[in-house]
C-alpha cells in the first residue's frame, strides 16, 4: 500500500489568496498525520476535504510562523467541534507555553486531552512508535531550532512462499505465524529447513522524509539514505545562492543535490519565495541534478510508493 | 466626507473557506483603523485591496481566537514588509504577552516600533484622540473580558457665513480662523456680532460603534447614542435566546432592540452563526425591531453618513 500526502500549503513567509504557507497531510498505514500548520491551514484542510478528526499527531518542524500560526486556531477549531480524542502535538520546546497562554487567557481550554512533546534534541530521536510506523526527527540547519521528520513503515511479516510450503505436509496452518516471523522449521527427521526456503521477503517499507526549512546540510544524508519519498524545501534558484545561505534556505539545486546523495526514489520540493512568479523554474533547476523531481502545487496529491 | 467600513470576515468562530470570523477596515479622517483580526484577516486584506502599510491602529475586542488569531501572522507580515512605520495595538491586556512571547521563540522581533495599549478597565475610556478623532471603549458583557469601541469624529471648525460676513467690511481675512473657532466679533463702534450671526454649524460628527461579541447588554446604549451606525453581532436568533443567553450572544431582535434604543442611524448586523444558512433570516428578524438594518458580508463596503 502507497503513502498519500496531500499538500495543504507550499509557499514561504506569508499567506496571500492563493498562496498558504506550509502544510501536509500524511496518509501512512492507517495513521494521519498533519505536518507543519501556518495560518489558514484549517480552511485549507476544509478545502481539500480532509476529516478533521482523522488527524492524532501533528508535528511541527519549527517556530517560525509560517509553519505553527494556524495550529492555535485548529485546537480551537477542535475544541468547538466537541473533539473527544486525544491530539498529540509533536514540536520544539516553546509552543506549548504559546498554545497554553492563548487558550488560558481565552477561557477556552480543550476538553479533549491536548498532549505536547517537545522537542530540544539535536540528535535525530524516535519520536513515535507503533506496530506500523515510526517518525524520527531529522535535525536541521536553520536560523532557529528546526527538525525535519522522517516517517517509516516497519518492516512487516515476511511472506508466506505458498508452493514451496505445499511440498512438506507436515506444515500445517498453525505454523504459518511462525514462519511470517522468521523462524525456520525443523522436520519429524531432523532437518531444519532455512525460513528463506520457505518465505519471501515483505514488501520493502516506504518512508516519508520532510526536510522544511533548512539550509544546504548534507548531514542529513545518513537519516534520510534511501527514502521513497524526500520532501526538501526550496525557498530559492541558484541566483539566490548567497541569500539561501545568510538566511538558512536551500535552492532548487541544493534540494537536488541531497536528494541525489541520498539515493531517495523521488523528489518533491516546495515553499517558494513569492519573488519567483514562475514555479516551473524550479523544477527545471532541479532537475538538472535530480530526475524525479516534482512541484508541490496546493491540493496536489502524490502515492508515495 | 463619511466614514468607510470594510467587512473584511463575519462569521463567528471557525474559519471556512468563504466565512471568515471577525475583522473590519475602518476609514475615518484619514485614519486606516483594524477592528479584531480574527485567522486570515492578512489574507482578506489582500483580497480587499487594503493597502498593509496605511494600518497604524489595531483595535482588538477581546481575546477568543475568531477575533484576534490572525494579528500575529499580520504583526509578522509587517515585518517581512520592511515596515518602518509604529503599529498600535489597543487590545485586553494579555495580548501582548501572547504576541511577545511568540516573536520571542521565532526569533522574529519587530525592525519596526509596536506599542501595545493594554486596556482593563470595565468603564468607557477614551483610548486614542487627536485633532479629528476619538476612540473610546464600550466594555460589553462577554465570557471574557471584552469591549466595543466607539469610533468618533470630533465636532469641526464652523463654517463661514460667507453672506452674512459681506456685510461688513470691517471683518478681514485675518480673521475668519477666529470666527471658524466660535468668537464673537466686535465692531470698532463696539457693537458684539454674535459668533452664531456670522458662522453655520459645521457637519454633525459621525461615528461608528462596533459591539462585538456581547449579550443584550443596554446598559451600553448612552454610550452609542445617536451613533451614526452601529455594529451590533447577531450571532443566533430568536429562537436561540436561551442559547444567546447562557453563551452571552445576542439574538439579531436584541441587537434591533439596542439599536433602537441608542437612536442610532444605521445598524449593521453579523457574527452569524454557522448553523444558519440563510442570513436573509437576521435581516428580517432584526428589521421588524429596526428597520434600516443591513447585513454585513465580507468585502461589502459601507459608507456611513
Amino acid at each position: 500500500m502507497s503513502l498519500k500526502l496531500t499538500i495543504l500549503g507550499c509557499h514561504s513567509a506569508t499567506p496571500r489568496v492563493n498562496a498558504h504557507p506550509t502544510a501536509q497531510f500524511l496518509e501512512i498505514k492507517n495513521h494521519h498525520f498533519l505536518i507543519d500548520c501556518g495560518e489558514g491551514t484549517q480552511v485549507q484542510l476544509r478545502k481539500y476535504g480532509v476529516k478533521f478528526s482523522k488527524i492524532k499527531h501533528i508535528f511541527i518542524s519549527h517556530l517560525h510562523g509560517d509553519h505553527f500560526y494556524g495550529l492555535v486556531g485548529l485546537i480551537s477549531t477542535f475544541r468547538l467541534l466537541n473533539r473527544e480524542a486525544e491530539l498529540h502535538i509533536y514540536a520544539p520546546k516553546g509552543l506549548k507555553e504559546i498554545i497554553t497562554l492563548q487558550l488560558k487567557l481565552s477561557n477556552s481550554w480543550t476538553q479533549y486531552p491536548l498532549l505536547f512533546h517537545e522537542l530540544n534534541s539535536t540528535e535525530s530521536e524516535l519520536i513515535f512508535e507503533d506496530a506500523n510506523v515510526e517518525v524520527h526527527t531529522i535535525p536541521l540547519d536553520h536560523r532557529v531550532y528546526t527538525n525535519g521528520f522522517l516517517f517509516k513503515e516497519k518492516l512487516g511479516e515476511r511472506k508466506l512462499n505458498v508452493n514451496a510450503i505445499a511440498k512438506f505436509s507436515e506444515i500445517k496452518i498453525c505454523d504459518y505465524q511462525n514462519l511470517k516471523n522468521g523462524r525456520d522449521f525443523t522436520l519429524q527427521n531432523g532437518t531444519v529447513l532455512k525460513n528463506d526456503s520457505l518465505t519471501l521477503d515483505p514488501p520493502f517499507p516506504l518512508s516519508y522524509a520532510f526536510c522544511s526549512d533548512t539550509a544546504y546540510f548534507p548531514e542529513i544524508v545518513p537519516l534520510i539514505k534511501n527514502a521513497t519519498c524526500l520532501y526538501h524545501e526550496t525557498t530559492f534558484l541558484k541566483d539566490k545562492e548567497a541569500l539561501a545561505l545568510t538566511t538558512k534556505h536551500a535552492t532548487a539545486a541544493q534540494a537536488a543535490d541531497i536528494a541525489q546523495l541520498a539515493q531517495v526514489k523521488q523528489l518533491i520540493i516546495g515553499h517558494y519565495s513569492s519573488r519567483y512568479t514562475n514555479k516551473e523554474d524550479f523544477k527545471i533547476e532541479a532537475q538538472e541534478v535530480f530526475e524525479n523531481t516534482h512541484l508541490a502545487l496546493e491540493g496536489k496529491i502524490f502515492e508515495i510508493a
